[in-house]
């Protein structure tokens, strides 16, 4: 690989602010992963802190920390925190200079965009990637019905709520189908997707509201048109009833998902960043039952289990099981076998 | 009235292409209306055409036409169309170049923005307003939740598609709130509210997705801060399943509306502008059930009657009335009393 990045991702990595830095170290990646840049952790191993599994990519002290003791030259420095509204955290300002001063292409997702900081886009030699730069109107498409006509199934990974594991879930299932030997790509909908190296997609939130379902639909269509594939897996984004965006209705109405893997968090009382207000997650039965309303239908169900002992986690994923009569699983403990196999049944795959 | 304009709806007045149009006529405007281009009605009365009721609007060939026998001197000229992706149509190109020759101001609400034709900028010395115009993420608000603090009752009106009434039933629903001495303001949502003179809202399709939700919550804390209403109602956009692109979840999540009243159409069969598809509009008793799992409750049905006969109407009416034990109403024909008195009821006004 000849583009390798470092991670900023400063103080925030024990957060699912940082869901971005995690999808990059769990991979794939667009880029080789150097190092990651956050004090509470320098000097310990980014996988270790992730998961218990070391990948040899170390935490770094600052940017100028990891540029002196790196080997290797890192050509790009990515943006790994996601915040809400988007806003650049200014813990992160100083590295990107730094990152900017040594040629590195700066990459971000955040709706605050780095060109416009006149300093910071004056330094940046390498260049910089916004990757929720909003495009205008007239290069984006409207929703035609086109999608009607391809005749790949889709299956939507839609949540209970942000931050939850959704694209997880989609791409542990994008392996699966493909080691079994079924033709799969999955739709990105988010930054972090494109960092990760998938092709077919747009950055939902960062669309302009008339033209998300005309994106969606061009992007499974362009997907079809070129690779043909077996099935197409859609990344779904923040949940049906999240005040704070409600989304997903798109995957169902529009793109005409056939079924719908839905991710759960048990011990999730709240909606993410939201703790403080009384609006609540609601109750999974609802969720499905809303689903079938929309003109689809839940298939399965990944569990997010954080906050959970793992007992306490097969413990919730029998009984929903028997009261859904649909796989219940734990994407990250269980694998997602059986998610795979259920949609093959169902799709005589 | 020191602003006086000319409505430029070329060709399209009879379709529901022209909705401004419509609803500028029908009133309340922003601006005085001295007439509608549009050659194929040359002549008539604008007003007698859509409705029956004569206005003093008359219709022109062109704007050249309507420059040269105007007593008053108009000062705006508005495209009165919107269309499908928002693209301007050609054949009113040239009308805009006289208008904005002539030095009126040009108003312009599709997605194509008059502003980016470089020409047609340089021509107008009067200027240009874009409605349309996305605003860059760092000018718009993300979802607080400060709205749920806000003690004024949200309205949403909502329905089961585009171009069905939505905007008309929430203004007359506002005049007979306001004759029965209830203070009462329309959050609007799209380009023709705005032009129709209300204060609160925003243009929800040109907003980039992420910030919807939270320009919409800006919109109703800032009526609530300012006006103290009695009764806030929201204009609703699209439909809950249009897969062109499916709305609706933003008013009963996001803005946490008590009651919505659903704009019906019986005799539509397929969601407009997509009559070749296989996209039919869902059954009424699906669209209030789905409303009810999002968390609101439909309080009242009005009918946009249009392709039925008043007996039909009336008959379906009282149909529907009967089977979900609601008020249902034909908004234009017989007023909108029952669905503010029903209102009024539930909320102790």
């Amino acid at each position: 690989m000849e583009k390798r990045a470092l991670i900023l991702a400063n103080g925030l990595f024990d957060s699912v602010f940082a869901k971005t830095t995690h999808g990059l170290i769990r991979g794939p990646s667009r880029y080789e992963i150097l190092g990651v840049i956050d004090p509470e952790h320098a000097g310990q191993d980014a996988g270790a802190v992730l998961d218990g599994y070391e990948r040899g990519i170390r935490f770094y002290r600052s940017m100028t920390d990891a540029l002196q003791h790196l080997s290797a030259t890192p050509t790009h420095c990515v943006v790994g925190v996601a915040t809400v509204g988007g806003v650049l955290p200014s813990a992160l300002k100083e590295d990107l200079f730094v990152a900017a001063s040594a040629g590195l292409t700066l990459v971000n997702g955040l709706h605050q965009l780095l060109s416009d900081d006149a300093e910071l886009a004056k330094v940046a030699k390498g260049g910089i990637i916004d990757l929720r730069k909003p495009r205008p109107a007239s290069e984006l498409r409207f929703w035609t019905g086109e999608i009607l006509s391809v005749p790949t199934p889709r299956i939507a990974v839609l949540g209970m709520d942000c931050a939850i594991g959704k694209r997880t879930t989609a791409m542990l299932m994008q392996k699966s189908f493909l080691e079994q030997g079924i033709a799969t790509e999955v739709i990105y909908t988010g930054q972090t997707g494109w960092l990760q190296g998938m092709k077919y997609g747009f950055i939902f939130d960062a669309t302009l509201n008339d033209f998300v379902s005309g994106e969606l639909e061009r992007a499974i269509v362009q997907c079809y048109q070129e690779t043909k594939p077996d099935v197409i897996l859609l990344e779904g984004q923040s949940a049906l009833r999240n005040p704070a965006g409600p989304a997903g209705s798109e995957f169902i109405c529009s793109a005409q998902a056939s079924g719908v893997i839905f991710q759960h968090a048990p011990a999730r009382i709240h909606f993410e960043d939201f703790e403080h207000l009384d609006c609540m997650l609601p109750p999974l039965a609802e969720e499905i039952e809303l689903i079938r309303l929309l003109g689809s239908e839940v298939w399965g169900v990944s569990l997010f289990t954080r906050g959970l002992g793992p007992a306490q986690a097969a413990k919730i994923a029998t009984e929903l099981e028997a009261k859904h009569q649909i796989p219940v699983i734990r994407s990250l403990e269980d694998g997602v076998g059986r998610l795979v196999t259920t949609i093959r049944e169902r799709l005589n795959l």
